[in-house]
């Protein structure tokens, strides 16, 4: 025993990162890659069992308790973002540095490249036994899915766009309301699992227009996988660009939702707790000037 | 930093509401926002999806956990009633003022509307498509039961209203368990939860005669925004004038719901905790004698 | 607002039950009939809609939520049994006075019954409907199996007496291991969840057979319902008199399960616990001796 | 009362075994015995019901929840492995004795071999309807499959390796991250509903190759049991000795995940905590020697 703590230190001692930033880095791109292996892999076992294995639902559910895990898992180490649009709030916010974003954004789509990497791996007989050795991007057959989000035919351009706008918002305004220390409605230590129920309740409920990425990582990550997998270039140019969608649309949906909450919520919530507080210093600065009168 | 810093101070102070009842009735507009955007939204998924990315199970989850999103969201600011009935109820049992039944209502109804406004934006491609460019109240395409409640056909109007005084009232029997101090079931900070499985299990059992309004506000703004957006006077007059029930029975059966719990639990945990202060303060009574015989 | 406190105090003194047996009993009467009431409600929607708005997985977790549901209303009155196979089991460890058994028993049934009467009034016009106004205990249109348990074509007897030991054991297993003072596994005010839970999983895996009454009380008020509400003695004579099944068998379940229990993990652990707290008792007695040296 | 009391205490007197190590495998034996007699009930009710009483996900569920009851029940005695891999990776860790590992695998074993011989029990009327009274391991009407796991008609050995490595990888990955005193994310008491939520998640987008065991005990155990009970030799030799996949392939699994944890997350928060009490051992240092020039 004695002997194997010798080892154990020497291998931690021998690979343990000094930058604080790269480990973050590292953390976030395990924790996206947790969210897109399991959930991913649970749209591969969907579509390739044709239904018997899985069905819309438990693509929810586990991209929800996906989510949930990967916080776990990083979130002491990176706070757990898993998504460069809830990075982009939290800068807006000025809750984390802005230098903070395009490194994050790289490592989240690495992990979400390697998760893709996993499910590919993991699903490569199945992937050649359903496409009967084709990798199909549009059609009866596709696969292409199973990676990065595609809009249903009934979708245009423009509501697909609305489409990622509203679903990232709606996850914007829950995780905010979930980490605003004036509002903190969530025991501590229960944040990561209310995220994985925010983002079950997205799929519930806004996953029929397009899939509902609502994160510019999950999606772009898979979609270059598959773009050098062997699906070819056809990702990225298929439904008139659609990939510009789900990379652009979150950004823009995190601005809507934090202003809705902020306005709604938010800033009412922070000038009471400073009400509070200069209430305190009032009472403060009472006693001290009873304590000179006496 | 610095500057960014600034800009959000000033923004914060720019939109500060300083009228409190104002800022809750905000907050519960945001929180029935919530709970109906995600609640009618999988309505939408379902109906419009045809049964492939939904099912009422999926309906049911998404009410539950969109109920504890929107409570958790605003219920640091007014509560998170979420709900007239419950409004209602708690002015009933004194525990908010009689004021506050009116704004809330206005205010809950207006964030059911503007969460059909969401809804039918996100899916109006979706709503076009299925309906083939028209909005059907009754029949084979009908989608306004999408935002509104309608009764199934078995179902009499009598039969109708029982059903919703019923749920209403398990609802509040539930609800008021949750939050009465004597009781006090549930761990701090999971009470929103424990609603949400409420609402869930509301969904499962009692979901196949009309859709478990169990809330006026629920209903009735959806309902108005149908009116305007397209399917016209038909959402009212349907059924023989049924958006009457929803309207109306939830308030009698919060009454119902109440009543059972007091009668059964609530006043006797009262008096218990009543005997107990009784005892604490014949004790300190008893030690301040011994003090004085001392 | 005066006046409504006056009223509301009148009120509470006019209602509260001395007894405090009877206050227990008529808690757990409440509690049960939310059982029943939800659980009986998800079969009613299930079997009513023809299985459009329900599956056995729905039935499955509206069970077990409404078991959470509830221990939450009545558990701090009345501990939260809602069964008397679990009374029994807590009679059996001495944790409650024997003649509490009878007591729970009975309003436990009632509670159940009373469950039923709700489930019957709400789905009244669904099952006229569904039975063409027919209420039938056996064959393709019977609606008796949404009250009480009724065995699969396939179970015999002996294997459905089997089924119910097992079924109970495993649930007493479960309660038994969450309710020890010495094991103590999860956190407080969470039991009733994880008792929730506990059901849900039997439903899940031990449904297919019979049902899984696994509550004496759960099924026979029910049936005593049923008897009564026109579907007539049958629900008594049908499957040669298998209402006996889950009525007895339950109570050997709990037998068997507390003592799985109690050998594999219960009595090692109370050990551990006089072990320690002898220790202790040493290590005071050492105390003073070295004080007296002293 | 007095007299129960004293049997009771003479029952756990008689049969209180003094062993540690034997207390905590029988522990062990329980909560395994749990885990399969939950899971496999729930194959068992999904294929013997022919897909109306179940789905795959209603095992998902099942294997999730089971695993989180098996941990409550004996976590507090064993820790709740449930899984020779897991044990495995916590000797390895240094966190337990090697030791543990035969005398834990064994009893694992044991425990779910016990919980295929309840599922057979429960189901024997069943399943003797379904297979006609023969027991098939392969083919239409095969039952084997409710026992132990075999692969899908598409995957070969190759993939069915790296399905089993990734899988159990992955829970490795969280369950190391859920029990490192460093990272902690989960609060005391809800470890095991996170295991549960992990296998949950496994099973959801895992399950398609091969009906992920992720542990040689779950696996092995009902294996041997079903060759006994009539199924024969062929549960060994079916598949090209596929038993020999979901035997071995978890121990390097296990070793992946904890790697990956170690090199992207463990390491770098065990030095952080070194530096801090480094820090700490420092100031005490500084404080001592101000300490002296005082």
């Amino acid at each position: 025993m004695g002997k194997q703590k010798d080892v154990l230190k020497k291998l931690a001692g021998t690979f343990q990162i000094r930058h604080v930033l790269l480990r973050e880095a590292l953390a976030e791109c395990l924790g996206t890659l947790i969210l897109v292996m399991f959930g991913c892999g649970a749209v591969a076992q969907w579509v390739l069992s044709g239904g018997s294995h899985g069905s819309f639902l438990t693509v929810n559910l586990a991209f929800g308790f996906a989510a949930t895990l990967g916080i776990l898992v990083c979130g002491q180490v990176s706070g757990g973002h898993l998504n460069p649009a809830v990075t982009f709030t939290l800068c807006l916010l000025g809750k984390e540095p802005w230098r903070k974003f395009p490194l994050f954004f790289f490592f989240q789509t690495l992990g979400a490249f390697l998760g893709a990497v996993i499910v590919f791996g993991m699903y490569f007989d199945a992937l050649q036994d359903f496409g009967q050795g084709e990798l199909v991007v549009v059609g009866k057959n596709a696969t292409a899915g199973i990676f990065a989000t595609y809009p249903s035919k009934h979708l245009t351009l423009v509501n697909g766009f609305f489409d990622q706008i509203v679903g990232t918002a709606a996850l914007i305004v829950c995780i905010v309301a979930i980490v605003d220390p004036h509002n903190n409605p969530v025991p501590r230590g229960l944040e990561a699992f209310t995220v994985g129920f925010v983002v079950l309740v997205i799929g519930l409920s806004m996953g029929f227009n397009s899939g509902y990425a609502v994160n510019p990582a999950r999606d772009l990550g898979p979609r270059i996988f598959t773009a050098l997998a062997g699906w070819g270039g056809e990702v990225f140019t298929a439904n008139t660009y659609w990939f510009f969608v789900p990379l652009f649309a979150p950004f823009l949906g995190a601005v809507v939702g934090l202003m809705v909450y902020q306005l709604t919520v938010g800033y009412h919530l922070e000038e009471e707790a400073q009400v509070k507080q200069k209430k305190g210093e009032d009472e403060r600065f009472q006693l001290s000037t009873n304590n000179e009168e006496a």
